[in-house]
């Protein structure tokens, strides 16, 4: 948690029950926006796209003026119910829109929760209306614990820069702990920040953070059909941010770190972890091969259950990377984990200590370093261990 | 283990103990061939490849004439040892040649386990000697037991088919539980017929059996430097099947079902396992499409989670599919679980019963049919849930 949590000028929150899978623990959350704010989205790529996500992009590009109100629910994905999965969500959105007196285009809707099973409808309707109720620009952690689900604590960073003689400050949170994987993850991130942007200023902050965060983490390789990265510029036209100027750029840069900070957070908290583990492939001939090499030494159940179980066993790492379909040889593989050397021309290095190792093996930050030696190209990827826990949690989800 | 076990004529097993990871279980397995065995192998596609690999390959397509010997070690993999490994392996196949007076060209070595670690030669090589003064037809159980590593009960397939007057056998044996997936799995595989078929026509029979069993299985889709199928034909000349034969076709459906046999005995003691899963993919537009779609919901740690805790959660398959870069249209998918209706036209099917989709879960052979709608392909592909267990024993290997 933020020492400091920066409220967002005109940004609201307000949360309440739907007393269904959660009892009586807030899950579902009304956010309302200024007017003059404006929206960046990002969603799923998985063909399996939920209801509310269709709705969601729908709205977010309608040319439909007016404050926007973000509707959030944990508990159900309304993902795979076909024509009534969109039937039940346009229905709650539309009785908001009715009770708000504004266009049912400004409402945007996300859910995440279990897939398949239909919507409670009235039962989050009544939540949002109460949610309503007790709007606030103060109920960050309120707002951020009312979209968890498997999650075990709420996900906020805050920031705020000078630039200039002005001050920026960016909020944001997120959730997500399993079925994590970019392209992306089953997560829910929503960042605020209390500037005036440009449209095509914003969304290119937000594709440019999203590189580096979360389309650069992952837990399980498993996506949903939920995933969504919201960046909102609150339109704060005392604090405006000219496209092109150093100021965008700086303040970019702090929205880079405020979403590799909440794609931390989201790794940290995976399902059932105990490590987090920093891979890098560098000296990579292009992008395309440093990313599938760095996801394939990521994804490998072999290389994760060694990192929980605290196994210096190199081999693992060394044959994830030589089943990866885009390398070329082998003999120029370099690996080092947390400084100890490993591997060297595709081989246990001569410098290789079992005792350092496996003390290295044990810390709770492992980083693999990857060598191809075979271009220029770099990419990072963070990732969890595989634990029993992990099992548990997902072999009784829904129950 | 099969009620009969028949011997090949001519080929004969020893084994014995290394003395050096398993204490005195054997581990290690020497195999005589006759002078007119014909011999066709496949190997891992890992860029990683095992130095007893690269011998292998070079010894099995060298034109050196007479019997051959194959030596087949467990506990030490020989891999990624460098330099070092093809000198150690080269080192006791050498021995061997000059103890049985034969070209080193003949020695044809396996080796599997822990990757990385230096090879104790001097107790293999007596092991192997030890296992040379034991020769004899009859040593199937212990053949096969002295091969494995994880795996919990050694894996036996043998069969006679009779064609025209004549009758033939085939038998076979294989290890691998972990560390699995074609192109293929950690798997350690020797099928030897009774007759004489050309070269050709042995390669011919080996790539259609593996097309349909160890390269359509997975237990994590990690593959191994190690992985090595041999099928061998003695070379008998009363049983002489003619290229192009009716007999040949017959043999050749009898060893395919020898190595789907043996491939579901490795998925059934894959590691941790608690059910076989078999997922089919039909009416693809293509077999890349059926096979990339059958692998991606094999290996999604979330799927083999819920069929691990019996939970008939449909979405995470859907979800699965919906992830898959080759799937067009999710609209026409349609999921069939052990003949329960799940899916339909890319949602819940509206005969879907949670009850009696939980009660198919709770089987211990689970049988997932996936209708893509989009054209005429099928692949199947066989795989395991992902239990505690495999965490447990992953995450605990070498030590």
């Amino acid at each position: 948690m933020p020492k400091k949590i920066h409220n967002i000028d005109g940004i609201k929150f307000g949360s309440a029950s739907s007393n269904t899978r959660y009892g009586d623990k807030e899950d579902s959350l009304v956010v309302t926006l200024p007017p003059q704010a404006k929206l960046s989205g990002k969603f799923t790529s998985n063909k399996l796209r939920a209801a509310p996500v269709n709705l969601a992009i729908d709205n977010l590009y309608s040319s439909s003026q007016g404050s926007k109100v973000l509707l959030i629910n944990a508990g159900n994905a309304n993902a795979a119910n076909g024509p009534k999965g969109l039937i039940d969500v346009k229905r709650y959105c539309k009785e908001i829109a009715s009770d708000l007196d504004i266009n049912i285009e400004n409402v945007i809707p996300f859910s995440t929760g279990v897939i398949g099973e239909a919507m409670p409808v009235e039962n989050y309707l009544s939540a949002f209306r109460k949610a309503l109720t007790k709007l606030n620009v103060n109920n960050w952690k309120k707002a951020a614990g009312a979209i968890l689900t498997t999650d075990t604590k709420p996900k906020i960073v805050s920031k705020e820069i000078k630039i200039g003689k002005e001050s920026y400050c960016v909020t944001g949170f997120a959730k997500g702990s399993g079925m994590i994987r970019p392209d992306f993850a089953t997560l829910l991130s929503f960042v605020f920040i209390d500037a005036k942007i440009s449209q095509s200023s914003l969304n290119k902050m937000h594709s440019e953070a999203l590189k580096v965060s979360f389309e650069a983490i992952t837990v399980d390789g498993d996506t949903s059909p939920n995933d969504s990265s919201l960046l909102v510029a609150n339109g704060n036209t005392d604090k405006f941010i000219k496209t092109g100027s150093l100021a965008e750029k700086k303040l970019s840069k702090i929205i880079i770190e405020i979403f590799k900070e909440l794609a931390e957070l989201l790794v940290e908290d995976a399902e059932g972890a105990s490590k987090k583990i920093k891979i890098k492939v560098s000296k990579a001939k292009n992008i395309e091969q440093a990313r599938s090499i760095a996801f394939t030494v990521a994804e490998s159940p072999l290389v994760k259950t060694a990192m929980f179980g605290s196994d210096a066993n190199w081999g693992r790492i060394l044959s994830a990377i030589g089943r990866d379909k885009t390398l070329d040889d082998i003999d120029k593989v370099q690996i080092k984990l947390n400084n100890q050397p490993l591997v060297k021309k595709g081989y246990i290095d001569s410098k290789y200590s079992e005792k350092l190792a496996s003390k290295a093996m044990r810390k709770k930050e492992i980083f693999i370093d990857i060598n191809l030696g075979q271009g220029q190209k770099t990419f990072e990827v963070l990732t969890s261990d595989l634990s029993e826990d992990y099992v548990l949690i997902n072999s009784d989800y829904r129950s």
